[in-house]
């Protein structure tokens, strides 16, 4: 973690306390993605730890809806497919879905069923590690596909969140709370 | 619309009959984003669009959330800061908000006070234009900053629902239905 992009990028997350609710220190990537020297250096940073974590991989999979501005960038600079996963009823066609248990009710997320093929490898893509939940139900997702998940890339881990746990596959983080 | 290349994105477009709900055939554009080629050639030519209609402008406004996977590329290409309008609640910080009344009711839409300053010029970014609900939104929502909307640009145009009406700002479109 020496490389000073990494301390450009801490340094242009945004930090606001109590949102979405009281308790919670909010870190927003959106005040990385209006600056553009930061947002140009936050994506190459992302590539390179793809590129060499994980040099053959098949598809680009990001999570609604702050994986997308990052996803979207990655499948293009790296050539790969760029496929969304969705709240329930978000996708047309023929879907997959998981549902997962978050501490207040339920979730439902969904992936088109011809988006992600029998052994294919995927690289998920996220802003934010938190409890895990959501990154779990992607892992879930690509596994009920018979995909096979190479690596989760985050922008940022909430340490004490302790998300890391319920992620079994390869996780990669640029900055750590 | 000769070019070749905007053939190739409208073969590449998803269409769903009675989504999201009956009698909607519904235009998908991420079947594009899961093509490398097309989705190169996809944001190539929304660039191309933006740096021939409006060669000075300051923000890229993406639209919640499919105008999130364009919008990020494009800021990236064109070297500007990007700025999401998200749906009520999930942005941090100062906002300011608009209302808008859809036929079933009325959906509020944000985006960050300090991201768009007095004067500054937008080209706002989404992947389809329906009644052109969210897109007037959207210009509300720029010029309650005191900003200038200097193109909408959206992938898709559904002719039929005649949204070009409710849009005052310049609008520029790749393929139309």
């Amino acid at each position: 973690m020496s490389d000073e992009r990494v301390e450009i990028i801490k340094e242009k997350i945004g930090t606001y306390p109590d949102f979405p609710k009281p308790g919670i220190l909010f870190r927003d990537i959106f005040s990385v993605l209006s600056d553009p020297p930061s947002f140009e250096i936050l994506i190459k940073l992302m590539e390179e730890r793809i590129r060499k974590l994980c040099p053959e991989f098949d598809v680009i999979l990001g999570l609604e809806s702050r994986g997308f501005v990052l996803g979207a960038p990655l499948a293009l600079a790296l050539n790969k497919p760029f496929v969304p996963m969705r709240k329930k009823g978000k996708l047309p066609g023929k879907l997959k879905q998981v549902t997962y248990t978050l501490e207040y009710g339920t979730d439902v997320f969904e992936v088109q069923e011809n988006s992600i093929k029998k052994g294919q490898t995927v690289v998920i893509v996220d802003d934010l590690l938190a409890t895990g939940g959501t990154m779990k139900a992607a892992c879930d997702l690509v596994s009920s596909l018979s995909g096979k998940v190479a690596l989760c890339l985050v922008v940022i881990e909430l340490n004490e969140l302790k998300g890391r746990d319920k992620v079994k596959a390869p996780l990669e983080v640029i900055v750590k709370y």
